[in-house]
């Protein structure tokens, strides 16, 4: 693990998730940007003296070096340094698992994505919403045919920690809304960006060009605290997404709707364990996480049984899991369980990014539709 | 009653609204276009034989001849009739409340605001969920600073009754989307506009501009069965608009959410017995309809004990309620209670017929924001 | 009407429910123990001067005179009046609708029933709730054997209104639990009942024997404000019930679940538009008032379209639209539609007396097992 | 680890709950009462050759002989073999979780008490629900007096997972109604004893007697699946819980509310994120897992930022993680962290075993009221 030092709110949770079902084991790390630091920490979580390094090129020089060499590297450092750093692990020969977003420009995230089919490795990014067993359960529901042609996608991403304007110059939120540390994009970056992913997740479709009228509801934060987001997808569908950080009331807020030719479904991230079914002039149904008959993709997403609730940190695993797999397969030269064959990939990070990108380009002209494909996609 | 014959769903909907609380009663009609029919069917209704006219044009002539003339003349005819009749009335001194929508060009809007104006009447125009208890709240709330500028109104009405493609030529849904009998949108003047007249109830903020995407799911369909409207309004609000009928699994869908610099607040017309509240930086609360110190307005609304649901005929009974007490001032030269004169009106009818128009308009130009006020009130 | 005078909640309830429909109109009525101000109220409600009476004697002579009588005589006058009025109406050959509970002793109760028999007149109790659409729909699904053999019914009436100790000496409230005033039972007698009887309403079984748990949670009361009631009914159905009036957080809390061998059923009064169906081996299903191809029970009292709230207010009024095809069709001599043969009858009235009695006997009697029908119906 | 081999469900969960916060590290096990497969298969999950015991015999031999004796000895065997499985470990100085039942009488129960007692050894019994964060909040919610004194508890665990009169014979289901196999109880044994415990966790108060009426809604069955158990507490508190497995659409449904003089609080583990509170005469509140300002209690077992789910894996971690604090302040000679001396522990399992004994006692007798509690207990 790259990142993740004493303090750091996702290094545990990646720590959680990857140790959960005991496939993966935490062996090497350079875990902060002061050395000394990075050191010492690794040692207190149980690091050996000679893998917990003082920086991110140590810790390449000696993995690299070693026969033992980490199996996945997870990248979790400040956005800026996602890109350099992943960039020469998968250039050496490493599986890496980068967190999101994955590069600060859509040429980085090109790159990326060249340079991990240039060397044969496994690049994930982490979209961990996708790890849920229901979830998977929409894209299996959707791809062999339940629903029919998907009609709209209507998702959103609205919750609202950042609605106090007196707290909107603590700096733990501030500089999300400053361009020059957040980039182009505040709140569709953060938090948008994971339901748009979600709709392509589960319908299976790419967005293709994109409309955005983005707002700042707090008058001094130069990135949009609001935005609403009308897209269309490769499939035919059509997407309405909503994005908030000023949505009172709302805790997390992720949540989508997937309407098709014969049917509906509706999934909230608060309440995971249940998946909202209406086939054509039917009534609804409640599907549960672990009932029968559900979907190989979700059965291997669930690990325990019916109406015990199943959070994030499990929805995390998953997508560990299925690196255990995929890496694994390489490893012994095998074929992965194709339910596993699921986790976000490089491809995944580098659309965000021209999708972001397209965001903040039509949010700035009136609305304008924009192509949101990055230019390799663009066929 | 003009309208509302054998069959008709909405005709026995106003009887129940507005005999519901004995303060009207129901004395004269011309329930059909056909005269016989209308008269027949009036008597079975216990219409005199002299008031179950045979045309709206007699019923104007008789009425007016009258000294007991009726009090309130209902208009639930044809879209296409509203105009001439409810016109017809207004300058001959009646006052009227005519179904949505008031008319079908924002030329004849401005036309009903003026007569209504000149001759001093009464015009009202059912948007009838602004009946409900908890909407006269909300507005109450928003209205005495409650929860600070509103920064941003999230409003819905997605259904998907007209999902099945199976059943899109069956000719009651078929002229819905149908230019040459619905005019120039179909759901968002259906149902939409329910939606945009409860963001501008409950702000007390008007509509100024907009951009709409709009899409035929069905591809048959010549007009929209889904849009997406933002929209501004003139107290400074963003507004984001979700109108569907293809929303398979979701029965009504009327709902809406605003959020301000001091809290949030969320309804729904299918539950409409409670309101969500979450004040900033405190917890979500439930607000129950009827629950002690609640608003003026709310009381007023409100009829049954807490706990006990009221539905969406109480709601009606509401507009009913409030017209009463308005005419009944105009009659006896007094001052109607302020917590009743929230009955929609005919402003509200042209502004809607604005926004349909714009809607229109914005959809067919890739989403090109449009002023969507009515002329005579852009200053 | 007798009762409900200036002030009282129950009159207003029943005159709108009464009213709303267009079947019964309000034409007599003896409103007030106090003559003068019940004839003064009568004449402002719209009553004749001649058939606003001073007293329910008077009303009783003069109506009894009339060619155009009454059609039917509703009952809301303080409970220990119900047993005279009642029984002196229904041997002159009135029609009576009298409120819950309709005598204070289960030997009256059997004099109630024997009388209307005697006479040949209907005799309805005011157990309201039975009036909602999907309660009559789960009535009609049981008894056409969807559940198959009913195992165990466990319904609730628990709320919070009475919790605040501070507020037990508030006349309002205290008399409900003194013995002089409310009899030998509170909650169970004033809520619990209801909860009772809509469990014998839905399932078509009658209560045969019961142990109860009663306590004063508020130590100054005499009577029960908390009760768990076990029973046993004579379909071999099991029940379980609990009401309370100390549920602090509970605004209503009339709810029922039925639970049989081939599925179960759920229902609350808080959320009375929807009804949750799961059969065995399926998904839970949620079944919409107004939805099609419900049962003609369903039908019948459904008023406004799928996904519009209907509330208590048209409950109510489809006990009166019972009786209205009921007595009509005893005028007609013709056979009224079953599906309206479903108002609550004076059966039911003393079967609720003799449960009261039997709950206040197990409940001072460490839960001792008692057998709960009334003597006339113990075979 | 002894028990939980190959096929087991609670295995894998105890070694998921054991290793997620990377406290406890799996070395040993007996995993199997057949040698060859249990030494086979701790193989396969990482255990050292000579640490894969073939029996709890070998085990107890092998750890007592070491300096590195493991910290912990998990009990997830058969049921009838927990007494003595538990015991010898105690009695050999290891600290142990059992598994519940703890033993299958009384009198075990009051060993295993005296034994941990007099090794000075911890002996926790996994009553894992507990360890939900929120649960823990409402715990220190109401030792702190924020409901004042408790009036009314009302516990419930109600599935139907066990409703299909087909499936009854089924070993899987069989031999739970057993009594050769499951002993005097089967539904409150094995459910109902959870929603029991957690009264008695939240409110700090004993169970001191009860009343029970048990039925078999499938005849062929010997023991219960359907139980109402009313009770009192050592505090005051009145106990109404139900339980049955054959309540079809509920899949879970372990849910408890509680009443007290000053406010109730409502939780269910089906959506274990949120907790109802309604503070007498105010509005309901809903409290999110993860808030701002909870108890120690809460924020100790609280992982993700609120808004995401945490499930049931995460709450029986919570267990584990409380006996890390404990034991390792034993072995290192501190004081615990008092938000973490919160695991069930023998009494709680001795206590459960009395319960048991006294709804089966209860239930045979017509819901005579028994002392619930352990003869040791009674004083």
């Amino acid at each position: 693990m790259i990142g993740g030092g004493e303090g750091s709110q996702i290094g545990p949770a990646h720590r959680l998730g990857a140790g959960l079902d005991g496939l993966f084991e935490f062996t090497a790390g350079a875990l902060d940007h002061r050395p000394d630091a990075g050191r010492a920490y690794g040692q207190t979580l149980g690091l050996a003296a000679d893998r917990s390094y003082g920086s991110w090129q140590d810790m390449l020089a000696g993995e690299s070096a070693r026969e033992d060499r980490v199996d996945l590297v997870t990248v979790a450092t400040p956005n800026a340094t996602h890109y350099d750093i992943t960039r020469a692990f998968l250039d050496a020969g490493f599986h890496v698992l980068c967190e999101k977003p994955m590069t600060m420009t859509v040429g980085e995230g090109e790159e990326i994505v060249k340079a991990a089919h240039a060397s044969g490795t496994v690049c994930a990014v982490n979209y961990g919403y996708s790890g849920y067993s229901l979830v998977r359960h929409m894209r299996a529901m959707i791809a062999r045919g339940d629903l029919g042609n998907i009609r709209v996608v209507n998702a959103e991403f609205a919750h609202g920690h950042h609605a106090d304007a007196a707290d909107a110059d603590n700096p733990r939120v501030r500089w999300r809304y400053d361009p020059a540390q957040a980039g182009v994009s505040a709140q569709f970056a953060d938090c948008g960006i994971h339901a748009m992913h979600m709709a392509s997740f589960v319908t299976g479709q790419e967005v293709t060009s994109l409309s955005a009228d983005i707002v700042s509801c707090i008058p001094s934060r130069k990135l949009e605290d609001d935005a609403m987001v009308n897209f269309r997808m490769d499939g035919g569908a059509v997407g309405r997404l909503w994005t908030s950080s000023i949505a009172i009331g709302r805790q997390h807020g992720l949540a989508i709707q997937v309407f098709g030719e014969k049917g509906g479904l509706r999934w909230s991230q608060e309440q995971p364990n249940q998946l909202y079914y209406m086939p054509l002039n039917e009534r609804l149904q409640v599907i549960e996480r672990g009932e029968g008959n559900l979907s190989p993709e979700a059965d291997r997403t669930s690990r325990v049984t019916i109406g015990h609730a199943e959070g994030m940190p499990l929805a995390f695993a998953n997508i560990y899991k299925d690196l255990a797999e995929v890496i694994s397969a390489k490893i012994n030269n095998t074929t992965p369980d194709p339910a596993s064959d699921l986790y976000p990939r490089a491809s995944d990070g580098l659309r965000s990014m021209a999708a972001v990108q397209a965001v903040a380009e039509s949010g700035a002209s009136n609305g304008v539709w924009v192509d949101a494909r990055p230019p390799m996609f663009r066929t």
